[in-house]
């Protein structure tokens, strides 16, 4: 599948990886064509890795990932280009953190908006699906990495969109996600982040994973 | 021990109910003296139960649990008495759900205050500690009504007043609390909510709680 990667930091740069070497053709988009990042990524992630603009990305990729920063993602996407979202997959993997606030980024939306909202008032013809946003990126792309069970959500308006990402979930190594309805959703997984952060401070590391014990 | 359970719902009669059985005297407070369902609760509850006022239950408590409803907590506190507050180990078990909202509630406090930490300041004597308001009530007072690990967060100012909720967490059934540190970590066991209510609707039942895998 052709896939593109919307963002040249970490999170994307771990799952644009992962996607390559699960066979797909990933190419990562960022703000500039000559991003120095996105260039050293392609030269790890080999053949089937290509990098260009935000808009060469989303006109690649069938099924797109927002891998920017939250607060980056509305003008990101808006640089992608919505002729190049409108009928795509696009698999939200941000929060809306204002990483300024101290000691702990607060949510620059909440509570009766989120930013998977945001992106689908914004781009309505695009199928946003939230997803993975609720830890950390090395587990995204390999929840092996922590033992038991553990979960990961998705949410989304369109059912179609939902089992493509369900499938690369699957693909990723996720068993059975646990599908939380239409894309309002996204407030209840954007605001686990505060709890989230919280448990980075307290036990010292990011690589731990909630799960719905039932 | 000594306790009063403020709040005469669901939440107050099961982990009132729970206390007496565990050995300890419960009064519970209401906002009339002669609430019936208090009065139904004591006839249920056995000997150590008893009721009262909110000012009562207080006065009567070592240790005071705040199971009213969260937008109406700092009013029923109020009507408790901060002198009957201060010093004492205050567990907040309530969230700030405007019930009013559909489909689902909305908090009425988040992201850069909580009602765990509304409540510290506005009794800054009392030792409020947050807990337990991330569940529903049958799995507050009988952690293993579900299999497997699931966990339960603490967090408060004072490291005495955890101790005690602790303690009594321990009685109640659970092992080892997360601790989050102090009482702005309301903000991310509260904001919880909006997924938790959105997985109650997803799973058709309350009876299921997070664990942290690590």
């Amino acid at each position: 599948m052709r896939i593109g990667v919307l963002g040249t930091g970490m999170v994307g740069q771990t799952i644009g990886k992962k996607l390559v070497e699960l066979g797909h053709e990933v190419r990562m988009g960022a703000r500039e064509a000559g991003n120095e990042k996105a260039r050293q990524w392609v030269m790890a992630a080999g053949p089937r890795a290509s990098h260009g603009t935000f808009s060469d990305a989303a006109a690649f990729g069938e099924v797109l990932f927002n891998c920017t920063s939250g607060d980056g993602s509305i003008p990101a996407l808006k640089a992608a280009g919505e002729k190049n979202l409108n009928d795509k997959v696009l698999i939200d993997v941000a929060n809306p953190l204002n990483v300024k606030k101290v000691p702990l980024p607060e949510l620059s939306l909440c509570n009766d908006d989120s930013l998977g909202e945001r992106i689908q008032r914004e781009f309505p013809r695009a199928r946003v699906v939230k997803s993975l946003n609720t830890m950390n990126c090395q587990l995204m792309v390999d929840p092996t990495k922590i033992p038991g069970d553990h979960d990961v959500f998705v949410c989304g308006n369109d059912e179609d969109a939902k089992s493509t990402v369900k499938e690369l979930l699957r693909e990723l190594g996720w068993a059975v996600p646990i599908d939380l309805g239409d894309i309002t959703a996204s407030r209840g997984t954007e605001m686990v982040l505060p709890l989230w952060l919280r448990l980075m401070v307290t036990l010292k590391t990011p690589m731990f994973n909630l799960h719905v014990a039932r």
